[in-house]
């Protein structure tokens, strides 16, 4: 019996869910929501301009709480926002709904600092609903918290963790490239940066889930964001940058113990970045250093993390998830007919 | 409260494992079980040639079910040997005086093959005594299963995956050496690789593992030896290989589906080996390719996955479980006083 989905925000990452599972199969995609007015009533296949069949009779509905209880989805897929209160009442919705959660929302990952009080309260929702809730996707969710856990697996000590993503922005979508603040004076930039919409969000969480994991208790968790300035005129199919503006971002999340720097979370991404990879090194016994040149594709790999945890969530007890109480990540096949 | 540990099987895996928890501390190793009468009577310092003082007041017992019922300890690191027919009585007794199990038996990892029959008893003894058991270790258990498997969590598609690790077997301990042949004609290696005592036990377990995960039906596994012949002269400060005479080995596992190869599994271990590494390579999408230059030390790797893996299967329901359905794999810190 394949899992039916239903899919709770319809932006570039929500669509990029939509046209995977279709091309996946073994799945199925049986409910939309949206708040935009402009979206609903028209089908999954208008919304996320593709023609499979499966997509063409799913029409986004606005009403959540009656859809959810008519359509009973086994699971939903949850791409609103960043912001872990903001969704927190979407979240209670859909868990009253009796429907398990696999949301992008990367405050939800692993909440931290100001959101720490969520935890205990979405443990207690998902129990009294009999749902697993779990938040996660390529960053937070894999590539910068995950892989580097599941490598400390091997270590008899581990005295630091370095984590490095970078990415060469030119081949991501514009959305993305926006987002990173390609295209903007450093003043411009540093503006936006200051109001917070230029940032990566869950730098914090994945040094907590990280510290979490190896028994560590952090004083301090520190976040820092700075321009990518391009030396020369660079540009991608979407948009041009001069020299001296900026091209891209650089972020620096640091954990520490003591009063030492023990996690390192280290972003780039910049329009003409020489080359994309992952990277996690851990200090310690033995020392490690695991790297993947090319980097794992974000949008692709978003969709798919998110995807592949469907079937972990339906299947784990009651309770709020993270990827570190979930079984081992996997591929998941569907179940084809 | 610390975990209190039982050994069972003092071997040299067995000994590393116990000097590795002496000097991580926050554990406590409560319980030694072996069959030698040259051990039994001895300390565990002596017989892991320690001066931990944790380790001079544990005598060797010979009488495991008496002992375990007695000492009861929280869970037992069982390290007797690769077979899981061999082991299986060793494991029904330890089940049954209701101590968790994890077992560096190589073919317990996932049991396959002629193996596959024991899933479902280890399943029904472990949730009758209400214990979980798991067989691990960094291979069969980790670097060429796990580890390939968690990236498979980033993708969309995957057509096939290549594991490859290949290990100089001059820093590595003499019973490795001489477990590969290293120093053996090319007549008496083969000899031995077909009587079986050369030969690396669990690619056909991880293929399993894989396959599993993925949701794959393999119609064959194959598993195949050859000896690396030295061409030049070598040694290690164990031995000396003459140029013509056998360094070391290479062993291919791969599993089949419809007639397709898609799973490799690649090993190269013997003295002169150029570079030890890691590598896992997924064709699909997004494409992978992972690399751990200089490997992950095999034998400090296998106690530390052994004992990384202790809560987690003391935390685990009652079942017989792989790595595929424990938790996320982290390194334990331990519970310090």
């Amino acid at each position: 019996m394949s899992l039916r989905i239903a899919h709770i925000g319809l932006g570039p990452i929500g669509c990029a869910i939509i046209t995977q599972i279709a091309a996946r199969g073994g799945m199925q995609s049986v409910c939309a929501i949206d708040l935009d007015p402009q979206k609903i009533g028209k089908t999954l296949g208008e919304i996320a301009a593709s023609d499979a069949p499966s997509l063409q009779n799913v029409s986004v509905r606005g009403d959540m709480e009656a859809a959810l209880r008519e359509i009973r989805p086994d699971v939903a897929v949850l791409c609103t926002s960043s912001s872990l209160p903001r969704v927190w009442p979407q979240i209670e919705t859909i868990a009253r709904a009796g429907v398990p959660i696999v949301s992008t929302t990367e405050e939800l990952a692993f909440p931290s600092g100001p959101n720490a009080h969520f935890t205990a309260q979405l443990d207690a929702l998902a129990r009294e609903c009999g749902v697993g809730i779990v938040g996660t996707g390529v960053n937070p969710g894999f590539v910068m918290d995950t892989l580097p856990v599941l490598l400390s697996g091997a270590c008899e000590r581990v005295e630091k963790i370095r984590v490095e993503r970078v990415q060469d922005a030119g081949a991501r979508r514009l959305p993305f490239q926006l987002k990173i603040g390609a295209g903007l004076s450093v003043e411009e930039w540093q503006r936006k940066a200051d109001e917070g919409s230029v940032r990566h969000v869950g730098l914090r969480e994945s040094i907590a889930m990280i510290a979490h994991a190896l028994g560590w208790n952090l004083e301090r968790i520190s976040d820092e964001i700075s321009p990518q300035i391009a030396e020369e005129p660079v540009s991608s199919p979407h948009l041009s940058v001069a020299a001296g503006q900026v091209c891209g971002m650089k972020q620096d999340g640091v954990g520490y113990q003591n009063g030492e720097a023990v996690i390192e979370l280290h972003m780039e991404a910049y329009l003409g970045a020489p080359q994309s990879y992952e990277m996690t090194r851990i200090a310690g016994s033995p020392a490690l250093e695991m790297r993947i040149d090319g980097g794992v594709a974000g949008d692709i790999a978003t969709a798919a993390v998110v995807i592949n945890t469907l079937p972990k969530i339906v299947s784990a007890p009651a309770g709020f998830h993270t990827m570190l109480s979930l079984p081992l990540p996997s591929f998941y096949r569907g179940n084809a007919a």
